[in-house]
């Protein structure tokens, strides 16, 4: 968990609930907004217009997708807000890029904020906060910052793709699920990851095995808590079935649905492996530790009664006869030889060895 | 889980919903399909028809079984797919062989996704898609590859076994019944195979039978990811009581209804097992390790004090009264004697030996 | 598990719904059934007749009551079961001794498997399936094999009871609560084995205790197995208020339900407290370990050090004044008790002694 | 669980539900019954009338409230409920002393049965079962042995409380929050001697620490036990909205329900805690194990090197010139000394000393 | 848990609904309340107003705030719940500061008892209970003690804030709000320590870090026992929907709602870190203690065998060839040095140094 955005969070605390403040990291040095405005036959767009120019581009026949990248300039975001008539506190759940994926229905508005899942590196996956706002003919998409994912749907528009016989609910549809499928490319990368460390934790284990796991089940933990309420927002959109949202559209929102469902799913069940793999860890440790100790024993139990014999024959008394016996030599290496064989095959019964 | 074929699914991200592409591993060469077409007195079937035969033989007034073994002629599956008027988004996952088992009921089609259970080797369950659809008179299933489950029931079909008498929703219930029985097949291997674990966890208990109960552990996770989707399918069947399914038959999907209750039941318990067996290893470990440290300390117990008398006596003081004493030698192998004695008994009432 | 049985289901699959097959060992020789014929005046009883004095004895007035013991007589329950106009499913259910307990409701009958607990021998419960159905006039149920517990009733029956005054529907609750109230045996017995097991784990923990607790916990798992459907069945008695019942036996039978409520709970905290066990059986061994573990460390850390004093004076140098002293040796001695003296304060201080 | 009396549980399977037999141990030789009949002016008391008596003191303008202590009169139990016209069944439980904590509503009659928590002794809790019935005008209670915890309400009735302005129910509301009110007593001894038994793991571990653990966990389940059903009892009372309890009064026991989730939430946290301090009792024996290990390893790392020194020239060679320099003792003294210090460094290095 | 005032708890016991009794320690001296009388363009504020003045004060046109800090003036408190027909057990809800979060709607009346989060100190966070009671046009808060959390509320209403506007719902809902703010500083303290513990953890962990590690689990249960509850009561207000709060004002509550699950979902998550670096503490000192034992054995494996070959040299046999070589003590050095250059090549393969 990202702890240095999170203290800004809790700096809210005692502001009114009017009180708008950018909460995470600037990620961008964008300040402006993309708009496209299209209909089946035509399409303008234009990037970073100021306020005059988006008036005269945005038409109410056709369907017009205002994309904002980056939070920082909260006067701009107010201005899109109240132009749209968003309510006070979901331009605070704009700025506020902690906020938990959530849904609501106005009555002519859609917002539904969700997470991004950016590149998984070094076992770490970022999340970008979203927020999507749709209406009768307009789409608004407001995020940390640039975001190629976008790309791909944007390429599509200019090059007449299906999309454009389409109202803004099915271009809604199309921005949802193409967050939701980007995130079983972190659960791929996750699912490498974890092979990689099976068999590091099979093979050789040390305590950076056990370190990176535990690394690993904490993103899982967060992945799970971006995951979550995406499924609760998007049961919620097919359960309440809004106007907005034609029923043709919806049910494209079941296979999102769907997709939700198998992701969460998959998540559980890697959690479920990383755990069972930081036992098989621990056992594994267990194991060895038993191996070892093994090897002590054997060599103690061998070696201490020799020892204790070659000391008798060091001792120092004078009367000692088998130390004036010819062979008494030979025949002491003799009995330390059985004495040695002994203690093995014994441990040999007992399966030490 | 097969991570390879995870990865393309991952693929689809960004692409359009209309976008077909076979998602999983080629599994067969064959590139065509069988039609049974039956009714209580006449039954014609034709492997690889081409499409003109395919219309001829198809009957309106009949049964029609139209069999599809091998997805990766994504042309053929979508023309077929078209013809019997399936929606875009169920054409694509027929295609995606990682679907989650689900269910769709639209006005004249039921579309029912789910796995088939293949042999259980070394440890591994493999399961491939299969995809059914129920239409008035007519069933479609489309499969990985080809499959013996299904010879029994075409047997049955050729030999005017009972289901010849009834409608394709008695059919389609057959094809579900075998597939959900043959689940139990999967689930006696992994309990005979848990059984051979189970004896080696007690008697004999190697750091390869953690591994094998983590791997058995790891395809239940699988399994149950495989059979619970198809439980809450079937229930919806039950539940939502569609024309096309006749009451009747609806009876008896509530019999197949009680076998995935039952199955999933019996994976928990095996789960349980599973994972009591590793907490049996584990303890086992434990145990032994603890009898090996015993060893060690009787050992050590035992010749350490006596090593140290052996040790005095070797010392080269020149005023050592005992070295000249006669009986100097016997009296302290005797005295040693004791010693070793009553470190036994010491032990003996600690209960160690 | 009884493996060897589940294997016979599997063979099922693949079979009609319509085959019927006695999955199940045969547990009796017995090949008949008993008719039990009441009203409150009269009692008419007849083991094993055939079936023309079966059509005699059977009354429509009275209550009768159609006992089976042995399930391998496949032609003659499928015979009863059609006489009684069984659907085939259920006959099929009552033939397979691995069915779930399952409660089913149909228009003139009610249909209701539930497991009959043995003895618990060996830390081992045994479970037999019995069906049982409730129609109008008569109660069949279906055994393995002969067994004790209803005997009672049949004596009650014999004896002028008040169950005589009763209908079909008292006599079905009647069974039903001997077979759950019969449950309660088997807890106590699991219960008193659990204090035995207990004693063992604190007084002397070997590793068969634990596996012991192991196998226990196994069983503890199968019972929950059985009892859980059963409470669920006899929910759904009480919320589906079926005609056949009377109002005032549904009173009766929400008394069962509390039954199996506790039972349930009862098994759940016998569950608890040998997982407790087993845990604690974990720490103990790991407690005696560390016992054992200071013992060693003790004596190495006596004797390591004046083993190698006594080694320093053992060594054969020209030039050691000490060794020529007078009192060297004396010295030495008493120096190496102070040492030895040290040790054991200083781990007295570390409160190992 | 006191399997003593679950054993006669058990002996009741097979009896017919009319039987009536006091399952438990007698607790008192008290054979007889209290009844105070009051209202706002007049209170009428007798202890131990005869039946005779009992007619004459009962009052239908007044609330009459009946004590039994002692539940072995099993005679006269089932007079005091066939006067008031209770179920069979209800006087089965009332005399069954392991019965669930049940609530039942009847058309003029409400039943309860629940546990009266004794003192926290010797790790111990001891729960009494009592029965609680609750009619128009009058209220009657069933309790296994006198217990000291309605005398203060009976004072309070003597004392002219507001309790004598109020009806049965209140007096109902009284005596079932004085029960459940009780159960904070023991919830108080219970983290006291949570707190005792953390300072004993953390600062001088023993086994018996771990037992006693493992005793309190056990007496939370079977404490667990008691008070949930007690819970869903009184959410019933709130729910049902009986027309015997008085809409205002209804209002006090939405206050009990606060107390017994409060209960049971305590109860989880208590459980909660007992779990981490047995974890935490593990965690300590194996970080002293680890510290014991430690010092053995030194003791051993740097005496095993330097007795090997030693024994080099204990060597009997004859061509040895290291013992005959002059200067040959005093320069191994040196280098073993260098030795020992260059290990104890080491281990500084690698943070053991 | 303090135990401390929960013993007060249990002293209620037995007590009459009705019983006023300060539950909890007194924090603050101050014996007196504020008002704050304010509309739109008015507003006049008292400290420690008598009644005579108070009633002055209190205007039925204006929003009336009513703050009491310090609870043991059980009279006074009395009185004003009195002055505002507060329910008997409410009042007793406000002195009891042990009592569950918890929401309840009256007549004319809504009535909110809650938690208050206190700073991170020593591990350890302090909760102190408010009582918020919302009328038509006023507000009562009841405090532990005095709170800086309002002040900010107070200036921004003197200030002439947009809350002056509004009614008395809106300013109920901003107190709550500034209390589930509030918790967001916890939450950030606790994170930022848990950073600190897994350095700990993972550089140098010591026995402390783990009783640190329990202490904040320990915590952290506290804490949701104090936030969930409050999640419960918001849910119930959005509800509910009463009459007293606005539908605009009903809005802002749905925000504090999600801010709520947000909280108790980070709370999840804060807990499932705790056990996982408590789990990684014990695998961490599991693998240090497989370390030094590895040391152990390596020391022990090179120098038992040595310490053997030079005792048997030591031994005085007067037949002993080797001892009067030229090279014999030569060759046996040379021999010992290959023998423990065996050692160390065996064990680099074994891969243990």
């Amino acid at each position: 968990m990202a702890n240095k955005k999170r203290i800004k969070v809790s700096k809210k605390a005692g502001l009114p609930p009017g009180a708008l403040l950018h909460v995470g990291t600037q990620k961008t040095q964008k300040n402006s907004f993309d708009l496209i405005s299209y209909n089946e036959t035509d399409l303008k767009e234009s990037t970073s217009p100021d306020f005059a120019q988006f008036a005269q581009l945005f038409k109410n026949e056709n369907v017009n997708w205002v994309n904002i990248d980056g939070l920082h300039n909260v006067e701009l975001i107010e201005k899109i807000g109240k132009n749209f008539n968003l309510h006070p506190l979901n331009i605070e759940d704009i700025l506020n890029t902690q906020h938990r994926p959530t849904y609501e229905e106005h009555d002519e508005l859609i917002f539904f904020t969700m997470k991004i899942s950016g590149a998984f590196e070094n076992d770490n996956v970022t999340f970008e906060n979203i927020s999507l706002v749709l209406g009768k003919n307009f789409v608004l998409t407001f995020q940390e910052k640039e975001n190629e994912l976008f790309n791909r749907i944007k390429e599509r528009l200019r090059a007449h793709g299906p999309v454009r016989k389409r109202k803004a609910d099915y271009l809604f549809y199309r921005l949802v699920d193409t967050i939701v499928d980007n995130y079983y490319v972190v659960l791929d990368n996750v699912s490498d990851r974890l092979e990689e460390l099976e068999t590091a934790v099979y093979r050789n284990p040390t305590n950076q095995t056990h370190h990176e796991l535990q690394y690993l089940k904490k993103n899982l933990i967060t992945f799970r808590k971006s995951i979550y309420p995406v499924r609760e927002a998007v049961a919620k959109i097919l359960k309440e079935e809004t106007s907005i949202i034609d029923k043709q559209t919806l049910r494209y929102f079941s296979d999102v649905y769907d997709h939700t469902i198998h992701i969460a799913e998959s998540l559980e069940t890697l959690r479920d492996l990383v755990t069972g793999l930081s036992d098989a860890y621990v056992t594994n440790i267990n194991f060895r530790m038993n191996e070892v100790i093994k090897v002590l024993t054997i060599i103690s139990t061998i070696f201490m009664p020799l020892t204790f014999i070659v000391g008798v024959y060091g001792m120092n008394f004078q009367f000692m006869p088998e130390l004036t016996w010819k062979w008494g030599y030979p025949l002491i290496m003799l009995f330390m030889f059985f004495v040695g064989i002994g203690m093995v095959f014994l441990m040999k019964r007992k399966r030490w060895i």
